[in-house]
């Protein structure tokens, strides 16, 4: 299958952070222009900046936009983009990252600050884009042979730096020729999936189908499936992983079947503070999502009686014991245990 | 928790089918009018009227209002209300039990096959609801105690006749004051759960909550969730069950997580001639159920890339050793094998 160039989900141009509104794909490619770090904040919570890699990097030159406005403001730029959402770890190492370039290089406060905030972040970016390249040639090495792959939510590259992660290993297989579908699942609720991971599919030139969550478990069951790949958001000490809600079920059906169940993202999603998944913290978020569909519209669309008490739990916790693999740029944890996970973080 | 009467989904009355239009819930209470066997297929091919048992009955109705108005199409009528979808097997059931007894009384072709029908269907109609009572108190008399229950697509008095089946169960948990919270997934790509089984809920005044499919696993490990429970389309002489697409991974949370995964369906739903879940024919339905949502309104919510390729398996099979007891009316079968569900047969 022939694959073409990934989209470019966010770039630096001239003080101002030009990223794809991603709430308004697939059906309109607008280009949001950030200007500051409030800015930044807000794109990230309403997702139209979205995958933990790529939240990092945006938070990253937030600092460095904020800074060039307001040069005394690097406490409360790095506190705001830090807490723009819980649970991905990416997006404080970011900023704690140009945070400390900023003080090692003694120019807080002045209008220094901000080239080197700015410095610091395309570095950050550069570094991400090597990860997804290198995660891209572990994973794709792992699942040779596996020609029909399921994944969730999006990781390609509205998600990472780069071709991203998981999607970026599952381009990586058809660009080797060793793939024959994708199975997408929507992702409810936000439907990252059906709008995103398919429009990138489809970019790709990359046979896919498009699932609902639910289905993945019977497919995999059926034996429709070769392995199961997705990102993450976070991965604790001992491998447990928090990714996007749905997530755990299809690594019990993955395990239930005999097939790989395999998580790819970079080292910097691996948080060796967090001991475990217990330790996780999963954002709740607000019940609109479940009881609506296509909130990116004016009018979105009801599916429930108005008012419904909803649980809207944004991730899930795969237990390490169920994934195969850890693929990052630095090689891969097979299976992810505290010492091989540890290990990838020494080399 | 106070309960009130459950909604009635379909009666007869003077030479017509009545049935609420379960496409139209919860925003509008359409009754349809059917007068005829081409009727209540459409009604049951466009999922006007579901739920296993309830497609049964409204097909023995319909057999008595083709005879009524084509008292020789017996044969005919038969085939069409049987074929109108391929799981089901009550559907058959149903059907094949109407014809046997115009048969027996020997009025076939005559103007009395219509009573006779009519009277079998009747019949039919009664036993399902004392069914329902019967599945209600076996059920909660085996989950007494787990006050949280987690549920999936729509198992009430809009999918089987009385109070349903599974939330037949749960309605007769809150009447005995031993009930929290419903857990209830939304079931894409219909919508069941958040569209009827809320609508059901909010009219029999219980507590509940609304989750997307992918969040059940998640909150199940995560400990809030005490019991599941859930319907079904068709069981195997084994005890395998086929159920709305997404039961399956709620089965083998429940199962990671130690809590009990009950299923409850009248016998009818039991097929002693299908030796297992892989003979079970898994209906797959359209792929725009998947590319969009609301296909109830003039224009349904676009999901994703126009035209992408989807695979829409209605249900999905649930192997008897993830199923901790399964609730007929006749009692429990816990765990069901081929011995315990033979025994309820035989009783």
């Amino acid at each position: 299958m022939a694959t073409a160039a990934p989209v470019v989900a966010l770039h630096y141009d001239g003080g101002t952070l030009r990223a794809i509104d991603q709430t308004q794909l697939p059906w309109h490619e607008v280009e949001l222009e950030l200007r500051g770090g409030d800015d930044v904040v807000a794109a990230i919570r309403r997702l139209s900046i979205r995958g933990a890699p790529l939240i990092g990097v945006a938070a990253a030159y937030g600092v460095a936009l904020e800074l060039a406005r307001h040069p005394g403001s690097l406490d409360r730029a790095c506190a705001a983009l830090a807490g723009a959402r819980p649970t991905a770890v990416n997006l404080r190492h970011a900023v704690e990252r140009v945070r400390g370039a900023v003080l090692a290089a003694g120019v807080a406060g002045t209008t220094a600050a901000a080239d080197v905030a700015l410095a610091e972040a395309r570095a950050l970016h550069a570094e991400e884009e090597a990860a997804s390249a290198a995660i891209a040639g572990h994973g794709a090495d792992l699942l040779a042979g596996r020609r029909r792959i399921l994944t969730h939510c999006n990781t390609g590259a509205l998600a990472a730096p780069g071709r991203g992660t998981a999607l970026a290993v599952i381009a990586e297989l058809a660009d080797r020729d060793q793939l024959d579908l994708v199975l997408a699942a929507e992702s409810r609720p936000l439907l990252q999936g059906a709008r995103l991971t398919v429009y990138e599919l489809r970019r790709l030139g990359i046979d896919h189908a498009l699932v609902v969550d639910g289905a993945a478990a019977g497919l995999i069951a059926a034996g429709e499936v070769d392995a199961v790949i997705v990102g993450c958001d976070r991965v604790a000490a001992n491998g447990d992983v928090a990714n996007k809600v749905g997530t755990y079920p299809h690594a019990l059906a993955a395990a239930a079947a005999g097939i790989p169940f395999v998580v790819a993202g970079p080292c910097t999603t691996i948080d060796p503070a967090c001991p475990s998944g217990a330790e996780i913290v999963v954002e709740q978020r607000d019940g609109d999502e479940v009881r609506a569909a296509g909130l990116w519209r004016e009018e979105p669309l009801a599916l429930t009686v108005p008012g419904t008490p909803c649980r809207n739990p944004a991730f899930d916790v795969t237990p390490a014991a169920l994934v195969t693999a850890l693929v990052t740029e630095r090689g891969t944890a097979a299976p992810p245990t505290r010492e091989s996970v540890s290990g990838l973080l020494g080399r």
